[in-house]
């Protein structure tokens, strides 16, 4: 649907105001208020978010994954390397690029498998998921307060991992998915 | 891991200061000072949310959709049947409450396929996926700030939306593809 289409929707929930509660370095959250369809008001609490990227990422066919601690979760968690889009750069760029800070891979080529809203209810991220596996050594660099190590886990791996609990994230799910299906069908 | 063997894992963060920023009436939002592992200190935004349920329904073979506005990202979007987890409510009642309000269809079983994360840098949440083809005809209720219409799709119906963008969540992609993965596998 066009935008236009959109605002025509029997659904659509038309912006009144909207007041900015905090600005931050990962995220800002804004409370907005609409009018609904049956032309009552409500509020609708929003975090802003630059998106972000996402790559699945085999080396023999073995997945390459970081493990870090994340701090919302309290938790050590293995996770395909992703990153947050930097102000104006294009999602295949970040994907690139964060592969090979996060894992010091760099893909030759790349191809974008999906895109997706993690949370729709309160949240506006994207994330851009891409596939490669076609890759050479390039050089690890870590951002200042990013510890991580990286591994390549198998097929069998990644699915013991999502059992024990070490991967339970959306993006990750999504790429074992993925590729347990391209496994057995020889597509995504 | 344990709570133990968490803080005591080389990347664990200990958390020196919270800031409470907003309390809503969906999510509430804090920065963490924390201590990171080379001994200086930094901060982490925290979405706090009080975990969701999200459950893939086949009818006939359909999977049970529903079409709704999302206002932070200002679309109509096609979803999995989805909501918050009320005060101490178990996520299996939520996910066959949820599933009833928003199609009129109430699970006479029902099983967990997945939990996770849906964006660990920044949000507690953690959403719970459930799946049934055992439903009867139960009662349609909707929040009064609720206003969404259900519809039972085919997997190439389901396929076709996502090339659309129509659906473009994280829940909704991973169910479809289990469903995808059960279709040619006979499991999840």
């Amino acid at each position: 649907m066009t935008d236009n289409e959109q605002q025509r929707h029997r659904f659509y929930e038309e912006t009144l105001e909207v007041k900015p509660i905090f600005q931050g370095r990962m995220i800002s959250l804004e409370v907005d208020t609409v009018r609904l369809p049956n032309g009552e008001t409500s509020t609708r609490e929003i975090v802003r978010h630059p998106g972000a990227v996402a790559v699945l990422a085999l080396v023999d066919n073995k997945m390459l994954v970081v493990e870090q601690f994340r701090k919302p979760l309290d938790k050590v968690q293995v996770e395909i390397p992703a990153g947050k889009l930097d102000p104006g750069e294009a999602p295949e760029t970040a994907a690139v690029r964060e592969l090979e800070e996060e894992t010091g891979y760099r893909a030759r080529s790349i191809s974008h498998l999906h895109s997706f809203s993690t949370s729709p209810g309160f949240a506006e991220e994207i994330l851009h998921v891409y596939f490669t596996d076609d890759v050479e050594k390039g050089e690890l660099k870590l951002d200042e307060d990013e510890f991580l190590t990286c591994e390549a886990i198998t097929l069998e791996q990644a699915m013991e991992y999502i059992r024990q609990g070490r991967i339970c994230d959306a993006k990750t799910l999504l790429a074992v998915y993925a590729w347990r299906l391209r496994t057995v069908t020889g597509s995504f």
